[in-house]
Protein backbone atom coordinates (compact mmCIF):
# COMPACT_ATOMS: atom_id res chain seq x y z
CA UNK A 1 0.00 0.00 0.00
CA UNK A 2 1.39 3.30 -0.95
CA UNK A 3 1.51 6.21 1.60
CA UNK A 4 1.15 9.54 1.14
CA UNK A 5 2.86 12.41 2.85
CA UNK A 6 2.43 12.23 6.31
CA UNK A 7 0.77 9.08 6.57
CA UNK A 8 2.26 6.15 8.95
CA UNK A 9 0.70 2.58 8.81
CA UNK A 10 -0.25 1.64 12.74
CA UNK A 11 -0.93 -2.13 13.66
CA UNK A 12 -4.11 -2.65 15.96
CA UNK A 13 -2.54 -6.21 17.74
CA UNK A 14 -5.67 -7.76 16.85
CA UNK A 15 -5.67 -10.12 13.92
CA UNK A 16 -3.02 -8.62 12.47
CA UNK A 17 -5.46 -5.79 11.43
CA UNK A 18 -3.43 -2.53 10.39
CA UNK A 19 -4.19 1.37 10.12
CA UNK A 20 -3.16 4.09 7.70
CA UNK A 21 -2.92 7.30 9.93
CA UNK A 22 -1.70 10.90 9.08
CA UNK A 23 -0.22 12.21 11.71
CA UNK A 24 -2.15 15.66 10.46
CA UNK A 25 -5.64 14.51 10.89
CA UNK A 26 -7.06 12.46 14.24
CA UNK A 27 -4.99 9.58 15.20
CA UNK A 28 -7.16 7.33 17.33
CA UNK A 29 -7.09 7.73 21.27
CA UNK A 30 -7.82 5.10 23.78
CA UNK A 31 -11.47 6.00 23.74
CA UNK A 32 -11.78 4.50 20.74
CA UNK A 33 -9.83 1.44 21.78
CA UNK A 34 -12.83 0.81 24.56
CA UNK A 35 -15.38 2.07 22.93
CA UNK A 36 -15.11 -0.89 20.63
CA UNK A 37 -14.38 -2.99 23.53
CA UNK A 38 -17.42 -1.68 25.40
CA UNK A 39 -19.79 -2.69 22.45
CA UNK A 40 -21.70 -5.72 22.41
CA UNK A 41 -21.94 -6.83 19.26
CA UNK A 42 -23.05 -9.70 16.97
CA UNK A 43 -21.79 -11.44 13.94
CA UNK A 44 -25.08 -11.00 12.32
CA UNK A 45 -25.61 -7.48 13.43
CA UNK A 46 -25.85 -4.61 11.31
CA UNK A 47 -23.21 -1.52 12.01
CA UNK A 48 -23.35 1.91 12.08
CA UNK A 49 -20.59 3.63 13.30
CA UNK A 50 -21.28 7.59 13.27
CA UNK A 51 -18.32 9.89 12.73
CA UNK A 52 -15.87 7.26 12.01
CA UNK A 53 -13.04 9.59 11.22
CA UNK A 54 -10.01 7.27 9.83
CA UNK A 55 -12.11 4.07 10.45
CA UNK A 56 -10.68 2.74 13.48
CA UNK A 57 -14.17 1.57 15.60
CA UNK A 58 -14.71 -0.12 12.42
CA UNK A 59 -11.48 -2.04 11.98
CA UNK A 60 -11.94 -2.18 15.40
CA UNK A 61 -15.09 -3.72 15.94
CA UNK A 62 -14.32 -6.00 12.93
CA UNK A 63 -11.49 -7.66 14.58
CA UNK A 64 -13.02 -8.35 17.76
CA UNK A 65 -16.50 -9.70 16.89
CA UNK A 66 -16.62 -10.10 12.79
CA UNK A 67 -19.94 -8.30 11.77
CA UNK A 68 -20.15 -8.68 8.47
CA UNK A 69 -21.85 -5.55 8.12
CA UNK A 70 -20.45 -2.58 9.17
CA UNK A 71 -20.91 1.02 7.95
CA UNK A 72 -18.85 4.09 8.76
CA UNK A 73 -20.19 7.14 8.18
CA UNK A 74 -17.77 10.59 8.32
CA UNK A 75 -17.95 13.88 7.15
CA UNK A 76 -14.43 14.57 5.83
CA UNK A 77 -13.66 13.35 2.60
CA UNK A 78 -9.96 12.58 3.14
CA UNK A 79 -10.70 10.63 6.02
CA UNK A 80 -13.11 8.38 3.96
CA UNK A 81 -10.86 8.01 0.97
CA UNK A 82 -7.74 7.04 3.81
CA UNK A 83 -10.42 4.72 5.58
CA UNK A 84 -11.44 3.01 2.23
CA UNK A 85 -7.61 2.58 1.50
CA UNK A 86 -7.10 0.96 5.26
CA UNK A 87 -10.47 -1.09 4.43
CA UNK A 88 -8.73 -2.52 1.33
CA UNK A 89 -5.10 -3.43 2.97
CA UNK A 90 -6.90 -5.27 5.24
CA UNK A 91 -8.97 -7.15 2.41
CA UNK A 92 -12.07 -6.20 4.64
CA UNK A 93 -14.29 -4.49 1.66
CA UNK A 94 -16.92 -7.30 1.64
CA UNK A 95 -17.57 -6.20 5.20
CA UNK A 96 -17.09 -2.37 5.93
CA UNK A 97 -18.39 0.07 3.61
CA UNK A 98 -16.87 3.68 3.93
CA UNK A 99 -20.02 6.73 3.61
CA UNK A 100 -19.03 10.11 2.97
CA UNK A 101 -21.77 12.00 4.34
CA UNK A 102 -23.03 14.11 7.98
CA UNK A 103 -24.04 12.44 10.95
CA UNK A 104 -26.86 15.53 10.82
CA UNK A 105 -28.23 13.90 7.83
CA UNK A 106 -27.61 10.54 8.61
CA UNK A 107 -31.30 9.57 9.16
CA UNK A 108 -31.71 10.75 5.20
CA UNK A 109 -28.98 8.97 3.97
CA UNK A 110 -29.37 5.44 5.42
CA UNK A 111 -32.65 3.02 6.04
CA UNK A 112 -34.83 3.96 9.53
CA UNK A 113 -35.33 2.01 12.47
CA UNK A 114 -32.38 -0.66 10.97
CA UNK A 115 -29.25 -0.74 12.57
CA UNK A 116 -29.08 -3.51 15.36
CA UNK A 117 -25.77 -1.22 17.01
CA UNK A 118 -24.75 2.18 16.36
CA UNK A 119 -21.39 3.59 17.73
CA UNK A 120 -20.45 6.66 18.01
CA UNK A 121 -17.10 8.46 19.43
CA UNK A 122 -18.24 12.25 18.86
CA UNK A 123 -16.45 15.33 19.69
CA UNK A 124 -16.62 16.14 22.83
CA UNK A 125 -15.96 19.58 23.28
CA UNK A 126 -18.84 22.15 22.92
CA UNK A 127 -18.53 24.79 20.36
CA UNK A 128 -18.03 27.42 22.58
CA UNK A 129 -15.22 26.28 24.04
CA UNK A 130 -12.06 27.00 23.44
CA UNK A 131 -10.33 28.69 20.49
CA UNK A 132 -11.37 27.02 16.62
CA UNK A 133 -11.40 29.90 14.36
CA UNK A 134 -9.91 27.61 11.66
CA UNK A 135 -11.93 24.50 10.94
CA UNK A 136 -8.84 22.27 10.78
CA UNK A 137 -9.76 18.42 10.62
CA UNK A 138 -8.92 17.97 14.19
CA UNK A 139 -10.71 20.78 15.21
CA UNK A 140 -14.27 19.13 13.78
CA UNK A 141 -13.25 15.67 15.45
CA UNK A 142 -12.38 17.59 18.99
CA UNK A 143 -15.32 20.32 18.85
CA UNK A 144 -19.20 20.11 18.35
CA UNK A 145 -18.79 22.47 15.62
CA UNK A 146 -20.29 20.30 13.00
CA UNK A 147 -22.58 18.64 14.98
CA UNK A 148 -23.78 18.80 18.35
CA UNK A 149 -24.46 16.25 20.96
CA UNK A 150 -28.00 16.51 19.89
CA UNK A 151 -27.85 15.61 16.55
CA UNK A 152 -25.81 12.81 17.01
CA UNK A 153 -28.50 11.18 19.90
CA UNK A 154 -31.26 12.36 17.63
CA UNK A 155 -29.65 10.43 14.40
CA UNK A 156 -28.93 7.29 16.68
CA UNK A 157 -32.39 7.36 17.72
CA UNK A 158 -33.73 7.46 14.29
CA UNK A 159 -31.24 4.55 13.05
CA UNK A 160 -31.24 2.24 15.75
CA UNK A 161 -34.07 -0.55 15.47
CA UNK A 162 -36.59 -1.06 18.23
CA UNK A 163 -34.32 -3.26 20.87
CA UNK A 164 -31.02 -1.51 19.30
CA UNK A 165 -28.02 -0.57 20.91
CA UNK A 166 -26.46 2.20 21.33
CA UNK A 167 -22.88 2.98 22.02
CA UNK A 168 -21.06 6.27 23.35
CA UNK A 169 -18.04 7.44 24.65
CA UNK A 170 -17.84 11.01 26.15
CA UNK A 171 -16.58 12.94 28.67
CA UNK A 172 -18.30 12.68 32.76
CA UNK A 173 -19.20 16.34 32.80
CA UNK A 174 -21.32 16.02 29.91
CA UNK A 175 -23.34 13.23 31.35
CA UNK A 176 -26.19 15.01 32.70
CA UNK A 177 -26.88 16.12 29.60
CA UNK A 178 -26.58 13.34 27.37
CA UNK A 179 -28.80 11.29 30.07
CA UNK A 180 -31.33 13.93 29.35
CA UNK A 181 -31.05 13.76 25.54
CA UNK A 182 -31.22 10.23 25.09
CA UNK A 183 -34.41 9.97 27.21
CA UNK A 184 -36.00 12.00 25.10
CA UNK A 185 -35.15 10.46 21.91
CA UNK A 186 -36.31 7.48 23.94
CA UNK A 187 -32.92 5.78 23.90
CA UNK A 188 -32.85 4.31 27.68
CA UNK A 189 -29.09 4.10 29.24
CA UNK A 190 -28.73 0.50 30.40
CA UNK A 191 -25.51 -0.06 30.99
CA UNK A 192 -22.77 2.69 31.85
CA UNK A 193 -19.27 2.58 32.73
CA UNK A 194 -16.40 4.97 34.05
CA UNK A 195 -13.28 5.52 33.01
CA UNK A 196 -10.57 6.63 35.82
CA UNK A 197 -6.82 7.49 34.81
CA UNK A 198 -6.11 5.69 37.96
CA UNK A 199 -8.22 4.67 41.37
CA UNK A 200 -7.33 7.99 42.70
CA UNK A 201 -9.03 9.94 39.80
CA UNK A 202 -12.06 11.54 38.58
CA UNK A 203 -13.23 9.67 35.57
CA UNK A 204 -12.41 11.44 32.39
CA UNK A 205 -14.46 9.33 30.12
CA UNK A 206 -17.83 7.57 30.42
CA UNK A 207 -18.81 4.92 28.08
CA UNK A 208 -22.67 4.44 27.93
CA UNK A 209 -25.02 1.60 26.04
CA UNK A 210 -28.42 2.56 25.43
CA UNK A 211 -31.66 0.83 24.07
CA UNK A 212 -33.96 1.71 22.03
CA UNK A 213 -37.41 1.67 24.03
CA UNK A 214 -35.48 -0.22 26.55
CA UNK A 215 -37.14 -0.58 30.08
CA UNK A 216 -35.90 1.72 32.19
CA UNK A 217 -32.47 -0.23 34.49
CA UNK A 218 -29.33 1.43 34.93
CA UNK A 219 -26.14 -0.94 35.70
CA UNK A 220 -23.36 0.49 36.41
CA UNK A 221 -20.28 -1.61 35.67
CA UNK A 222 -16.47 -1.63 37.88
CA UNK A 223 -14.72 1.00 37.03
CA UNK A 224 -12.00 0.94 33.80
CA UNK A 225 -9.16 1.84 35.51
CA UNK A 226 -6.09 2.77 33.04
CA UNK A 227 -2.98 3.28 34.28
CA UNK A 228 -1.94 1.85 37.71
CA UNK A 229 1.98 2.26 38.86
CA UNK A 230 2.60 5.69 37.58
CA UNK A 231 2.37 5.24 33.91
CA UNK A 232 2.01 1.75 32.91
CA UNK A 233 -1.65 0.43 31.92
CA UNK A 234 -3.50 -2.04 33.64
CA UNK A 235 -3.92 -5.44 32.91
CA UNK A 236 -7.31 -4.92 31.57
CA UNK A 237 -6.06 -2.22 29.79
CA UNK A 238 -3.24 -3.61 28.12
CA UNK A 239 -5.78 -6.61 27.07
CA UNK A 240 -7.87 -4.33 24.85
CA UNK A 241 -4.89 -2.75 23.17
CA UNK A 242 -2.72 -6.00 22.80
CA UNK A 243 -4.87 -9.07 22.51
CA UNK B 1 -30.59 6.98 79.73
CA UNK B 2 -33.16 4.22 79.87
CA UNK B 3 -33.46 1.35 77.18
CA UNK B 4 -37.00 0.03 76.26
CA UNK B 5 -37.37 -3.21 74.79
CA UNK B 6 -35.07 -4.45 71.71
CA UNK B 7 -33.01 -0.94 72.36
CA UNK B 8 -29.10 -1.08 72.57
CA UNK B 9 -26.36 1.75 72.60
CA UNK B 10 -24.30 2.13 69.53
CA UNK B 11 -21.15 4.31 69.06
CA UNK B 12 -20.60 6.48 66.48
CA UNK B 13 -16.81 6.24 66.76
CA UNK B 14 -16.66 9.89 66.45
CA UNK B 15 -16.26 12.49 69.48
CA UNK B 16 -18.14 9.79 71.68
CA UNK B 17 -21.27 10.06 69.86
CA UNK B 18 -24.27 7.75 70.45
CA UNK B 19 -27.24 6.53 69.02
CA UNK B 20 -29.76 4.31 70.51
CA UNK B 21 -30.90 1.66 67.69
CA UNK B 22 -33.77 -0.59 67.86
CA UNK B 23 -32.74 -3.73 66.80
CA UNK B 24 -37.08 -4.03 65.25
CA UNK B 25 -36.79 -1.22 63.54
CA UNK B 26 -34.11 -0.29 60.70
CA UNK B 27 -30.70 -0.16 61.48
CA UNK B 28 -28.20 2.05 60.24
CA UNK B 29 -25.92 0.95 57.61
CA UNK B 30 -23.13 2.14 55.38
CA UNK B 31 -25.58 4.48 52.96
CA UNK B 32 -25.90 6.66 56.12
CA UNK B 33 -22.21 6.39 56.68
CA UNK B 34 -20.98 7.45 53.45
CA UNK B 35 -23.53 10.18 52.49
CA UNK B 36 -22.60 11.83 55.68
CA UNK B 37 -19.29 11.98 54.78
CA UNK B 38 -19.80 12.97 51.32
CA UNK B 39 -22.64 16.10 52.28
CA UNK B 40 -19.96 19.26 52.27
CA UNK B 41 -21.69 21.06 55.20
CA UNK B 42 -20.01 24.17 56.78
CA UNK B 43 -21.04 25.08 60.41
CA UNK B 44 -22.83 27.75 59.76
CA UNK B 45 -25.20 25.60 57.60
CA UNK B 46 -28.90 25.09 58.01
CA UNK B 47 -29.19 21.50 57.59
CA UNK B 48 -32.82 19.46 56.71
CA UNK B 49 -32.20 15.66 56.54
CA UNK B 50 -35.26 14.36 55.10
CA UNK B 51 -36.71 10.61 56.07
CA UNK B 52 -34.24 10.73 59.29
CA UNK B 53 -35.20 7.32 60.61
CA UNK B 54 -33.28 6.62 64.35
CA UNK B 55 -31.43 10.43 63.45
CA UNK B 56 -28.45 8.95 62.31
CA UNK B 57 -27.68 11.45 59.32
CA UNK B 58 -27.88 14.42 62.13
CA UNK B 59 -25.82 12.93 64.53
CA UNK B 60 -23.56 11.95 61.94
CA UNK B 61 -23.45 15.20 60.18
CA UNK B 62 -22.97 17.32 63.27
CA UNK B 63 -20.21 15.00 64.89
CA UNK B 64 -18.15 15.83 61.49
CA UNK B 65 -19.22 19.28 61.00
CA UNK B 66 -20.92 20.78 63.77
CA UNK B 67 -23.52 23.10 62.12
CA UNK B 68 -25.86 24.81 64.64
CA UNK B 69 -29.01 24.07 63.34
CA UNK B 70 -29.79 20.76 61.81
CA UNK B 71 -33.36 19.38 61.15
CA UNK B 72 -34.53 15.73 60.87
CA UNK B 73 -37.95 15.09 59.35
CA UNK B 74 -39.49 11.80 59.78
CA UNK B 75 -42.88 10.23 59.42
CA UNK B 76 -42.54 7.24 62.19
CA UNK B 77 -43.24 8.58 65.35
CA UNK B 78 -41.47 5.89 67.33
CA UNK B 79 -38.27 6.79 65.60
CA UNK B 80 -39.10 10.54 66.13
CA UNK B 81 -39.01 9.57 70.16
CA UNK B 82 -36.19 7.38 69.91
CA UNK B 83 -33.98 9.81 67.88
CA UNK B 84 -34.78 11.98 70.22
CA UNK B 85 -33.54 10.22 73.20
CA UNK B 86 -30.31 10.12 71.02
CA UNK B 87 -29.99 13.50 71.17
CA UNK B 88 -30.68 14.09 74.66
CA UNK B 89 -27.95 11.47 75.13
CA UNK B 90 -25.22 13.07 73.11
CA UNK B 91 -26.63 16.75 75.04
CA UNK B 92 -27.20 17.87 71.60
CA UNK B 93 -30.75 19.10 72.14
CA UNK B 94 -29.76 22.98 70.94
CA UNK B 95 -28.56 22.04 67.71
CA UNK B 96 -30.72 18.97 66.37
CA UNK B 97 -34.27 19.08 66.42
CA UNK B 98 -36.51 16.54 64.86
CA UNK B 99 -39.33 17.15 63.68
CA UNK B 100 -42.74 14.56 62.98
CA UNK B 101 -43.64 14.82 59.35
CA UNK B 102 -44.41 13.45 55.86
CA UNK B 103 -41.43 14.07 53.37
CA UNK B 104 -44.32 14.93 51.23
CA UNK B 105 -45.70 17.95 53.24
CA UNK B 106 -42.21 18.95 54.44
CA UNK B 107 -42.60 22.08 52.29
CA UNK B 108 -45.60 23.13 54.45
CA UNK B 109 -44.20 22.08 57.37
CA UNK B 110 -40.73 24.42 56.81
CA UNK B 111 -39.67 27.64 55.18
CA UNK B 112 -39.57 27.49 51.50
CA UNK B 113 -35.79 27.88 49.89
CA UNK B 114 -33.97 27.92 53.29
CA UNK B 115 -31.63 25.50 53.82
CA UNK B 116 -27.99 25.50 52.79
CA UNK B 117 -27.85 21.78 52.59
CA UNK B 118 -30.64 19.19 52.47
CA UNK B 119 -29.56 15.46 52.84
CA UNK B 120 -31.80 11.56 52.26
CA UNK B 121 -31.72 8.36 52.53
CA UNK B 122 -34.74 7.73 50.58
CA UNK B 123 -36.73 4.33 51.02
CA UNK B 124 -34.44 2.84 47.44
CA UNK B 125 -37.27 0.37 46.19
CA UNK B 126 -39.99 1.47 44.25
CA UNK B 127 -43.20 0.73 45.79
CA UNK B 128 -44.04 -2.14 43.08
CA UNK B 129 -40.67 -4.31 44.08
CA UNK B 130 -41.19 -7.07 47.06
CA UNK B 131 -43.72 -7.93 49.19
CA UNK B 132 -44.73 -5.86 51.97
CA UNK B 133 -48.57 -6.19 52.35
CA UNK B 134 -47.69 -5.42 56.02
CA UNK B 135 -46.10 -1.62 56.54
CA UNK B 136 -43.85 -2.68 58.99
CA UNK B 137 -41.35 0.16 60.17
CA UNK B 138 -38.64 -1.19 57.87
CA UNK B 139 -40.35 -1.71 55.00
CA UNK B 140 -41.38 2.27 54.99
CA UNK B 141 -38.09 2.93 55.54
CA UNK B 142 -36.90 0.39 52.29
CA UNK B 143 -39.72 1.10 49.99
CA UNK B 144 -41.39 3.89 48.20
CA UNK B 145 -45.09 3.28 49.69
CA UNK B 146 -45.16 6.39 51.85
CA UNK B 147 -43.48 8.65 49.54
CA UNK B 148 -41.90 8.21 45.99
CA UNK B 149 -38.55 9.42 44.44
CA UNK B 150 -40.00 11.73 43.07
CA UNK B 151 -41.85 13.42 46.30
CA UNK B 152 -38.22 13.31 48.09
CA UNK B 153 -36.88 15.37 45.35
CA UNK B 154 -39.84 17.99 44.90
CA UNK B 155 -39.53 18.40 48.41
CA UNK B 156 -35.69 18.98 48.53
CA UNK B 157 -36.19 21.71 45.35
CA UNK B 158 -38.51 23.63 47.50
CA UNK B 159 -36.89 23.37 50.86
CA UNK B 160 -33.32 24.02 49.21
CA UNK B 161 -31.93 27.76 48.55
CA UNK B 162 -31.10 28.69 45.31
CA UNK B 163 -27.16 27.44 45.45
CA UNK B 164 -27.98 25.28 48.06
CA UNK B 165 -26.58 21.74 48.17
CA UNK B 166 -29.23 18.16 47.79
CA UNK B 167 -26.95 15.11 48.91
CA UNK B 168 -29.26 12.31 47.90
CA UNK B 169 -27.90 8.54 47.89
CA UNK B 170 -29.58 5.81 46.21
CA UNK B 171 -29.37 2.42 44.29
CA UNK B 172 -27.87 3.07 40.69
CA UNK B 173 -30.17 1.09 38.41
CA UNK B 174 -32.20 3.85 39.02
CA UNK B 175 -29.74 7.00 38.08
CA UNK B 176 -31.24 7.52 34.50
CA UNK B 177 -34.79 8.73 36.91
CA UNK B 178 -33.01 10.56 39.67
CA UNK B 179 -31.02 12.57 37.42
CA UNK B 180 -34.11 13.15 35.06
CA UNK B 181 -36.32 14.35 37.71
CA UNK B 182 -33.16 16.72 39.36
CA UNK B 183 -33.05 18.39 36.65
CA UNK B 184 -37.08 18.69 36.30
CA UNK B 185 -37.19 19.92 39.80
CA UNK B 186 -34.08 22.53 39.00
CA UNK B 187 -31.34 20.54 41.02
CA UNK B 188 -28.56 20.40 38.93
CA UNK B 189 -26.02 16.99 39.44
CA UNK B 190 -23.07 18.64 40.20
CA UNK B 191 -20.69 16.00 41.70
CA UNK B 192 -21.24 12.04 41.72
CA UNK B 193 -19.54 9.09 42.57
CA UNK B 194 -20.33 5.76 42.49
CA UNK B 195 -19.61 3.25 44.90
CA UNK B 196 -18.80 -0.26 44.37
CA UNK B 197 -18.02 -3.65 46.83
CA UNK B 198 -14.84 -4.26 45.97
CA UNK B 199 -12.83 -2.99 42.73
CA UNK B 200 -13.82 -5.95 40.11
CA UNK B 201 -17.91 -5.13 41.39
CA UNK B 202 -20.74 -3.48 39.79
CA UNK B 203 -21.87 -0.16 41.90
CA UNK B 204 -24.24 -1.05 44.65
CA UNK B 205 -24.93 2.70 45.48
CA UNK B 206 -24.43 6.25 44.11
CA UNK B 207 -23.79 9.34 46.01
CA UNK B 208 -25.25 12.71 44.48
CA UNK B 209 -24.86 16.34 45.07
CA UNK B 210 -27.09 18.60 42.96
CA UNK B 211 -27.64 22.24 43.55
CA UNK B 212 -30.62 24.15 43.20
CA UNK B 213 -30.26 26.27 39.93
CA UNK B 214 -26.41 25.46 39.63
CA UNK B 215 -24.76 25.24 36.00
CA UNK B 216 -24.37 22.21 34.23
CA UNK B 217 -20.93 20.84 35.01
CA UNK B 218 -20.58 17.22 36.33
CA UNK B 219 -17.91 15.77 37.93
CA UNK B 220 -17.20 12.38 38.27
CA UNK B 221 -15.21 11.40 41.87
CA UNK B 222 -12.80 8.39 41.97
CA UNK B 223 -14.83 5.65 43.08
CA UNK B 224 -15.44 4.33 46.85
CA UNK B 225 -14.19 0.86 47.24
CA UNK B 226 -15.87 -0.54 50.41
CA UNK B 227 -14.16 -3.59 50.88
CA UNK B 228 -10.57 -5.50 49.59
CA UNK B 229 -8.89 -8.31 50.17
CA UNK B 230 -12.33 -10.38 50.58
CA UNK B 231 -14.26 -8.89 54.10
CA UNK B 232 -11.97 -5.96 54.65
CA UNK B 233 -12.89 -2.51 54.89
CA UNK B 234 -10.57 -0.40 52.30
CA UNK B 235 -8.39 1.86 54.25
CA UNK B 236 -10.98 5.13 53.10
CA UNK B 237 -14.15 3.17 54.61
CA UNK B 238 -12.53 2.01 57.86
CA UNK B 239 -11.85 6.34 57.89
CA UNK B 240 -15.79 6.63 57.71
CA UNK B 241 -16.56 4.45 60.51
CA UNK B 242 -13.87 5.07 62.43
CA UNK B 243 -11.67 8.64 62.27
Amino acid sequence: MELFENERIDELHRKGYQIIQNTKMFCFGIDAVILSAFADVRAKDQVLDMGSGNGIIPLMIHAKYEPSNIIGLEIQEANVRMARRSILLNNLESDIQMMHGDIKEAAGLLPLSSFDVVTCNPPYMDSGSGLHNELSAKTIARHEVLCSLEDVITSASRLTRVGGRFYLVHRPHRLVQIISLLRQYNMEPKRLRMVHPTTDAEATMVLIESVRGGKPFLKVEKPLIVYEEGTQYTEEVRKLYYE
